[in-house]
C-alpha cells in the first residue's frame, strides 16, 4: 500500500494522478520501481521502449522465465492501484524469495509496462507489445495532443525507436505471463471474496447504430403518424439489454446516444446510438452481435426507419491458459479462500503478451468495482490476501510438461 | 400565393425568410399589408403595438366586429405561409366583399400580428396579448440577443411603450377572433382534405425527468449489478408511447435525451430528458402527466433509480367555440368539403384572443406536415379552398343570440 501512494506522488498535476508515457513522471517512478527491484535481488534496467524490467535468477543463470508484472502508466486523474498494484506485489513476491535466499527452477522476471492505457498516444499497450514482439513501427508516427510524435518523445526521453525490437522476449525465454490486478469491476465484492481467477479477458465488438426517421412538431403529429428514430432506438436499448442479459459473462452496453434535433418540442428525426458487446469467448460474442444487429433491424423495419450500422472496432478474445489457471485456483484454495473464476470486462497487457505465452490473472476485490477515478479503493487485507496468493502460485509454479 | 410570396421578401437575410418583431423588414411587410388592407376597402393603421389593423365596416359605422388575422413574423429560415397565409386569406374575403360593394350585419377587422413566435424577445404573442388586453408590462424588460429590450425597440421603432393599452379591444367590440392558419401537422393530408375544423389549441405539459443510477465500466460490470440509467431511461421513452398512444388526440415526445458520461465504454449513471405532452382536454392531458409520472416512478423504483421530475411549462387548452365551429363545419360542407375535425397541436394567437372572445380556426392542409421550414409548402388548390370556406363562413357569420 505504501509503494501504491510514493508512485501515486509522481503525478503531472498536483493531487491528482496522472502519468503517462515517457514523461519526467513516468522516468521517476520508474527509477523508484528499478530501486525497490533491486533491494529484492533482482538485475533491474529500463529497456528500449521505457518498460522497467527486473530479473531475479532461478537455481542457475539463463533460465526461461515467469513474468509477472502490470503496468506503471495512468489515466488522467487516475487510482492508485490500476496496475501499479500488480507491479509492487511481484516484487514483494521477489523479495521474500530473496530475504530467504530461494532460488527457484526457473527465473523470475517482473515488467513495469511504460503503456497500456494509451493516454498519451491513443494507442494502447505499447509496453507489453514491444516485450511480445507485437510492436506495430507505425504507431511510433502517433502524436500526442502537443504534436509531439512516439519517435520524438522517444527520443527526448533518451531512447532509440531503432533498437524497440531488442526489448521483445522469445517463446523460448518465457514459461509464462501473470498478472496481479485490481478487478475494476463488482463481482467480488458482491460476492464477498478478495481475490479470483481471471478465466479470459474479454473480446469487444464496438458498433454504431444511426436510425433516421422524420423530425415532426411535437404538438401536430399524431402519434400513429409518427416515425419517431428515439422511441426506436429505445426499443433497441431495451433489446441490447435483453439479449445480453440472457447469457452469462456476456455485457451489451449503450453508452452514448445522440437524438437530433434536440428540443423540447420535436419528434426526433435522427439517433444514433453505440453499442460495446464483450465476452470471454469470441462465438458468444459475435453470435450477440448478430443477435443485436437483427433485433435493431427488425425494430427499425417495423417502424419504418431507415438505419445504418457501422463496426468500429473488434477486439478477439485473450483465453487464460487452463494450466495456469488451474494454478492459479490451487493457490487461492491453498490461502483459504474458495475458488471464483470471473473473465475480465477491461483490457490488460496479457492482451498483447498472449502473442508469445501462456498468460493468467490474479484480480484483487476493489471497492464497488470503482476504477479510472481517484475514489479507486482497496484493503491492505485485500492486497495481502493477492500478494500471498501470488507468492503461493509463484513457488508452487510447474510449467507444462512438454 | 403571390401575396405570400411578395411577403416572404421581406427577409433580414438573403435567400432565406426570417422575420422579427419590430425590425426593418417587419415595417416593409406592414406597410405591404397596410396598403392590400386599403385597396380592400379598410380603414387600415398600425396599432401601438406594432400589429396591422384594417376595418371594414358593416351596414353602419361602429358595428361589433369578427376579427380575423395571423401573425406576420416568423421564426428564423422559415415556411412563407405559417401567419401569412391567415392575414392574406382574411384580406382577400373582404376585397371580395368590397368589390361587390356588400355590407353585412356587423364590422369585419383583420389583424396581422407583430409577434406570435416570440422568437426575438423569447415571449410569444406579444401581438395578439396586446389586442386581448393581456399584455404583461413586464415582457417590456425582455431582451433580444443584443441586449436591447424590448421597450428599446418600440421606441425605435417609432412606438411609445406607455400607449400599448390602446390597442387592447374590449369584449363588447368583439364577436369572434377566428384565424386561418396551415395545419403544420400531417392529419389533412393523410385524410386526402384540404381544409379542417379546429376544435382547440392544445393545452401542454413540459417536463423534465432526470434518473441517476452509477456509471460503470462497460466490460467490468455484470448485466446483473447494473444501475443504468438509460436503460430505465428507455424503458420511459416506450411508456410515454404507449400512454399517448392509448387516447385519441393525446401525444406525447421524449424530444431531448442527455447521457451522461456519454463514453462508448462506459455504463451511462446519469440521464435526463424532456417530455412534452398535448391534449385538447386539460383533464385527459393531466391523466396522462399523472399517468406517465406514474409509470417513470415505477421504473425507477424497479431498478433501484433515483428519480427527479420538474414542471417546466404548463399551457391550458384553448378550446374553439362549439357555435363557431359549427359555423366553420357549415361552411367547409357549402363549400363541398367532407367535415374533419382536429385539435391544434402548436400554439396560436387564439390562445391568447379566448381572454377576451370567444375563437375559432379553420387549417388548411401542408405538404407532409412540415412548418419552421424553408421546405414548407402548401398547394394554390388548398389555399383557393381555404379562401372559399372562410369566405362562406363570414357571409354566413351570426353572432350567438346573447
Amino acid at each position: 500500500m505504501q509503494r501504491c501512494d510514493a508512485l501515486a506522488r509522481h503525478s503531472e498535476e498536483a493531487g491528482k494522478l496522472t502519468r503517462v508515457f515517457l514523461s519526467d513522471q513516468h522516468r521517476a517512478a520508474g527509477d523508484e520501481v528499478l530501486s525497490w527491484m533491486r533491494e529484492a535481488g533482482m538485475q533491474a534496467r529500463m529497456d528500449a521502449i521505457g518498460n522497467i524490467v527486473g530479473r531475479y535468477e532461478g537455481e542457475k543463470a539463463g533460465l526461461p522465465c515467469l513474468l509477472l508484472g502490470s503496468h506503471l502508466d495512468t489515466v488522467r486523474d487516475a487510482g492508485r492501484y490500476d496496475g501499479m498494484l500488480g507491479v509492487v506485489t511481484a516484487i514483494d513476491c521477489v523479495q521474500a524469495l530473496s530475504d530467504s535466499g530461494r532460488r527457484l527452477p526457473f527465473a523470475i522476471e517482473v515488467a513495469g509496462f511504460g503503456d497500456e492505457e494509451g493516454v498519451r498516444f491513443g494507442t494502447t499497450l505499447l509496453g507489453s507489445r514491444a516485450i511480445a514482439g507485437s510492436f506495430d513501427a507505425a504507431a511510433l508516427q502517433a502524436r500526442d495532443r502537443d504534436g509531439t510524435t512516439l519517435a520524438q518523445a522517444m527520443h527526448q526521453f533518451g531512447l532509440e525507436p531503432g533498437l524497440i525490437g531488442s526489448a521483445a522476449k522469445t517463446r523460448n525465454e518465457l514459461l509464462a505471463y501473470v498478472e496481479l490486478h485490481i478487478e475494476q469491476g463488482p463481482v467480488l465484492e458482491f460476492i464477498g471474496l478478495a481475490v479470483g481467477a481471471v478465466t479470459a479477458i474479454n473480446g469487444f465488438s464496438r458498433l454504431r447504430a444511426s436510425l433516421k426517421g422524420t423530425a415532426g412538431h411535437a404538438g401536430t403529429v399524431p402519434m400513429a403518424l409518427r416515425r419517431d428514430a428515439l422511441t426506436a432506438a429505445a426499443e433497441c436499448v431495451l433489446a441490447v439489454e435483453k439479449i445480453a442479459g440472457a447469457t452469462p459473462d456476456l455485457v451489451g452496453t449503450v453508452g452514448r446516444i445522440d437524438a437530433a434535433p434536440g428540443a423540447i418540442n420535436v419528434i426526433p428525426g435522427d439517433v444514433s446510438f453505440t453499442l460495446d458487446i464483450r465476452a470471454p469467448d469470441n462465438a458468444i460474442r459475435s453470435g450477440a452481435v448478430q443477435d443485436i444487429s437483427a433485433a435493431i433491424a427488425a425494430i427499425a423495419a417495423k417502424r419504418k426507419l431507415e438505419l445504418s450500422m457501422e463496426t468500429l472496432q473488434e477486439q478477439q478474445v485473450a483465453v487464460c491458459a487452463g494450466w495456469l489457471v488451474a494454478q492459479i485456483e490451487a493457490a487461492i484454495l491453498a490461502e483459504g479462500h474458495a475458488v471464483h473464476r470471473l473473465p475480465s470486462g477491461a483490457g490488460h497487457d496479457g492482451m498483447a503478451m498472449q502473442g508469445v505465452t501462456d498468460i493468467a490473472m490474479l484480480f484483487v476485490r476493489c471497492r464497488e468495482g470503482i476504477s479510472h477515478n481517484p475514489a479507486e479503493s482497496i484493503t491492505e487485507a485485500d492486497a495481502a490476501s493477492g500478494a500471498q496468493v501470488l507468492a503461493r502460485f509463484i513457488e508452487n509454479f510447474r510449467p507444462p510438461s512438454p
